[in-house]
């Protein structure tokens, strides 16, 4: 079927079904109802009762088979716990359906390599919801990275903190795929990746924590090392507290260091800087007062004019879902290749296992 | 020699001698000349401009051979470069005079374990300047752990942040045993091991960079994997810049999380909180507002109430100098055991090397 957007656009209308009516599902069939080229057809969901506040003019499919064998669905997207994506991406790839899956794409790499078997058998078109490479923070720091703002990079950590102790739904279960490595570690792993593709990770050193949680991770920190002399740190801590509100403390932060300045921000809706210095000291005087830090000249509170401070790059305005769904329609036509791919969240997952490995055992894994 | 202070308290008067009027030989120098029980015989420097300031009544030795000669001195401070602790000392012992030698004690643990021989057959005292285990700082979290006020403990960072890039006098030479870890790096770990002396530390990880110094290491980041569970960082960047001036950003900062909250101190004058929330959320509804974060609802800003303040512990004030100075006249007394033994600045030495190593291979190094 296809629309026609004014008179000089040819739009093909793309009819997609949801397998799970959760917090994403809900986000995916937002999105699509928001576009011009999208029909969302039907959903699906184990729990019928997620289905009570579907949309007139949406199927509510009995169950998975109805959805797969119905001929008006072209996209499938798989918004179901982690731990069915394996099952429902091959499913869906037999019974001929492309398929937007969501992130983390499966459980493990050895899920992921079958189910890729059996996408490329059956030719279908296959993409991930791996959507935070459009958030603004990371827009930002993507931009002072290739702008080659700082200098020699040296470090860089992105962080993540918040007050919850506890997960939201299925999260709280190992079984289904819960934890925050999978639900936030494969954004966060993805976006440092996915700043300097070119780069290799030389090694790998995390560790993981079930603070409140019984199951599942609730804390990891995880130091990559990449074989552009950065090292990139990843912290997240679902109960690592602060009173600093007023800061952003609970959400976003990344700090990026080199050798002509540091850039930060804090929070998803980012405030920070680029900073330097007017000068460098190469000596302190010895009659320099003691302050409060007792014998050191080498720390303790700059002169007024040592620091300087610059606007970060301007990441303009994206908004992830449409930027997402703009990528998915045209590589679906054929225009553009989509902007997720398959080795790159194979990539992820590889790192996922090492982080695990990582923290597990204890020691530092060798990587790339 | 004796003194008496008052009619009760007999102090015997102690003759120290400094070697190296640098920095902290003049540190060391001004907290005996306050005191009431030592006397400062006199100094030597192997630049006999630095010795021009010294005042009145003490000599200015025109080497450290007049200096062991002099049967006045009962003591001497070891002030002078890192690398000449080695020699120093060993002469100082064999000239039969008692030692107290600042920090590193020693470049590495082959020459600490020659010191030691020599310390032990001639029968000397001899402890080591490592006298920020009394920053105010430190012994607050110091009192929070001791304390249990956080519950299971899973991780503390201690960092240090500089914007100078380079170092002072001749810490930029490596010859001399410049660097970071040797002069801040020793204070730095052997906090943490001294807040936690009965844990064995398992592994250590670490990087180390010159970022703006040719020879000698200005940034760190250190893993300590402890067999009590915890995992200790250590950060220290000379040129890691931030704008937070009015947040002491530039100066000390220690942030230690359980599962029952998380304390921080920002500043050497240490301001901070400990920080718990007032419930854990076990789930979160499905219909919360979508913020700027985009679809999560574990992080972003807490709702009015939930995050909960009580103040830190109070540690008192203590001054360093006289602290460490009150032990040691007691210690040389025979009235209690010296505060800083050669057992402790070993395994802080050891660790240093497993530091180096580390960060020299980028391989995690077994430790305990």
């Amino acid at each position: 079927m296809e629309v026609w957007k004014g008179d000089r656009i040819k739009l093909k209308t793309i009819h997609f079904a949801i397998i799970g009516h959760g917090f994403v599902g809900h986000v995916h069939k937002e999105a699509l109802l928001r576009s011009k080229w999208a029909k969302v057809t039907g959903i699906s969901d184990r729990s019928p009762e997620m289905l009570e506040d579907v949309e007139a003019g949406i199927k509510k499919y009995k169950n998975n088979e109805e959805l797969f064998s119905d001929p008006e669905v072209d996209v499938v997207i798989i918004a179901a716990n982690n731990n069915q994506h394996h099952d429902l991406v091959i499913q869906a790839a037999r019974a001929g359906k492309h398929i937007i899956c969501e992130k983390p794409v499966a459980m493990n790499t050895a899920e992921l390599e079958e189910m890729e078997a059996v996408i490329k058998e059956c030719g279908v078109k296959f993409t991930v919801h791996q959507q935070r490479r459009w958030d603004k923070d990371y827009r930002i720091i993507k931009s002072v990275y290739n702008k080659k703002l700082l200098g020699d990079i040296y470090m860089m950590k992105s962080s993540l903190y918040g007050y919850n102790g506890n997960m939201h739904d299925w999260h709280v279960f190992a079984s289904e795929g819960g934890g925050m490595l999978y639900d936030w570690g494969v954004h966060l792993i993805d976006q440092v990746l996915y700043m300097m593709p070119e780069a290799k990770v030389k090694s790998v050193y995390a560790d993981m924590r079930n603070v409140i949680n019984k199951e599942v991770d609730d804390y990891f920190k995880i130091l990559l090392k990449f074989d552009n002399g950065i090292m990139a740190e990843i912290e997240l801590g679902t109960y690592f507290l602060s009173d600093k509100i007023e800061e952003n403390w609970y959400e976003r932060h990344w700090i990026i260091s080199g050798n002509q300045g540091t850039a930060y921000t804090d929070g998803f809706e980012p405030k920070g800087k680029i900073v330097r210095t007017s000068h460098l000291l190469t000596n302190v005087s010895l009659d320099k007062p003691l302050g409060a830090a007792g014998p050191t000249r080498s720390f303790g509170s700059p002169s007024e004019g040592t620091i300087l401070t610059e606007e970060l790059p301007d990441a303009g305005e994206i908004n992830q879902d449409e930027y997402f769904y703009e990528n998915f329609r045209k590589a679906y036509c054929g225009e553009e290749p989509f902007l997720v791919t398959i080795p790159e969240v194979k990539r992820v997952l590889k790192l996922m296992e090492a982080v695990w490995e990582s923290a597990r055992t204890g020691t530092m894994q060798h990587f790339e």
